[in-house]
C-alpha cells in the first residue's frame, strides 16, 4: 500500500450525519483520494441497510422447508440468487484492497446495522468454507481496519485498565471475524472519550487519524493462528507453539 | 434461584422457527415452567424486531438538530417519550431476575437483530449511567446467561484450541455488556457442532440443557472488576489486584 493506488472500500455506520464519526469517515475519504487510492463508500445508516439475516436474502432455496443460512448463502451466491443488496456489497468487497469500518462503539461492539452487514455480506463460499480460513480465508491479500469512536478513556483499556485490553474486547471482530475470513488486520484507530472533549482535541484526533491513515504500511498487523500448527479436523499439532511450549 | 419464583426473560432470535436453537429455547421454556418461574418470551425474528437504533427511537428531542444516542435515551426514557417497542422490552427487562439471551453464534457474536436489542433496549440512565456500571450497574440483582449453539467442535476453544477461549470471544458481550450492566453473569450454555450432529445427539444436548437450566443455583458467576478498585476517575487504586500483585 502506499506505492500502488488501492481500492478502499469504507463502511460506515453512524445515526448522526454530523458526528465526530462522520468526520472521521470524511477524512478518510479524502486523505485516501489525495494519495490516489480509489474510495467506495457503504453508509449503512445512509443506504437503509437492512441488518437482518433471514430466508428473504435467497431467490431460490435449496431447502425452502428449513432455513439453514449458511448453506442458502454459499448456494445462492453459487447460482447468482442471492439479494441484490448483499450481491451489490458483496462485489465491493471482493472488488477493494482494503476495508475500513467506521463506527461508534456500542457495547464493546458495531452498532447492530454493521453488524448485519457482516452478517449476511461475509457468506460462506466465497469468504470462508471447509478448511479455509485465518491463513487461508477467502480474504487472503486483502487488509481490513477498524476505526471507532468511543466514551471512554484510553487508561479505562489496557491491561490495568478497568475493561482490560481493547484488542480483546473487540477479538471476535479483529479475530474471529476479520482474521477468521482471512484478511491481514491492521492496528485499530479508537478516538476516544469523544462524546466530552473540546473541539481542539476533535481536531487533535483527526489529524492524528489522518497521519494513521498515510502510514498504513508502516503498521505490524495483528497475529493469528496459522492453519499449519492444526490438522484437518483442527486438533493442534505438535508444531503448534502454545502445544510445543509444553514440551 | 430454585427456593423462589423467578421471572425469566428469554430474549431468542434464530430466523428459523424449526431450528435447534428454537427447540432449546421451548426446552427452557417448558423446563422453567414446569419449576413454578414465570417465563416472557421475545422472539426477536417473530416480533419482526427493528435493530437500528435511530433519530426514531424517541418521540421528543432534547437536541433535535444533532443526535447523541445515549443522551436521547436517558432523556426520552425519563420523560416517557421512547419508541413503545423499546419501551415494552424494557418493562419485561426491569421485571424480570433472569434473562436468557438463546441464539445461533454468528461471527463469534449474536446475530445482529439480538445486537439491536442490546442497543436499542439497555437505555442510558436506567440500565448504566455516571459511575453505576459492574457491581454497581443498574442490573444489580439480576442474573443472566447466554445459550448459545454453534458449527464449531468444542476442542477448537480453550486455551490451545484454534480459536482460543470462547469466554474471551464473547467478553464484549459477557463482560463488556452484561457484566458491565450489572447482571450477575452465570456460565454459558453452549451447544457445539449443531448443523453437523446426528438426531440422538442433539436429544443428549438437549437432556444437558435441560439439567442445566434445573442446576442454576450450582453455576459459579463469572468474575469481573469491583468500582471498589478505582478510583472516581476510574484509575486503577492501589487495592487492584493487577495493581498490587506488582508491588
Amino acid at each position: 500500500m502506499g506505492h500502488f493506488n488501492m481500492k478502499v472500500l469504507i463502511v460506515h455506520a453512524h445515526p448522526e450525519p454530523q458526528s465526530f464519526t462522520a468526520s472521521m469517515k470524511r477524512l478518510a475519504m479524502e486523505t485516501l483520494q489525495v494519495q490516489g487510492h480509489e474510495v467506495m463508500l457503504s453508509d449503512l445508516y445512509a443506504m437503509h441497510w437492512n441488518p437482518v439475516a433471514s430466508a428473504a436474502d435467497f431467490g431460490v432455496r435449496q431447502n425452502p422447508d428449513y432455513l439453514v443460512y449458511a448453506l442458502e448463502q454459499r448456494e445462492s451466491v453459487a447460482a447468482g440468487q442471492i439479494a441484490p443488496d448483499i450481491a451489490a456489497e458483496l462485489d465491493k468487497l471482493l472488488s477493494c484492497d482494503l476495508v475500513i469500518f467506521s463506527f461508534p462503539l456500542y457495547w464493546c461492539s458495531m452498532p447492530a446495522i454493521m453488524k448485519g452487514w457482516l452478517d449476511r455480506v461475509l457468506v460462506s463460499g466465497k469468504i470462508y468454507g471447509g478448511l479455509r480460513f485465518y491463513d487461508r480465508g477467502g480474504m487472503r491479500g486483502k487488509r481490513a481496519l477498524l476505526a471507532y469512536t468511543c466514551g471512554g478513556r484510553d487508561f479505562m483499556f489496557g491491561e490495568h485498565g478497568i475493561h482490560g485490553e481493547m484488542d480483546i474486547m473487540l477479538r471476535h471482530v479483529l479475530r474471529g471475524t476479520l482474521g477468521y475470513a482471512g484478511f491481514e488486520v491492521l492496528p485499530s484507530f479508537v478516538a476516544f472519550h469523544v462524546p466530552y472533549v473540546a473541539p481542539g482535541e476533535r481536531e487533535a484526533i483527526l489529524e492524528r487519524y489522518g497521519d494513521y491513515l498515510t502510514k498504513l504500511e508502516e503498521l505490524e498487523p495483528l497475529s493469528f493462528p496459522t492453519l499449519d500448527d492444526f490438522d484437518a479436523e483442527m486438533r493442534p499439532l505438535a508444531s503448534h507453539p502454545l502445544v510445543a511450549e509444553q514440551d
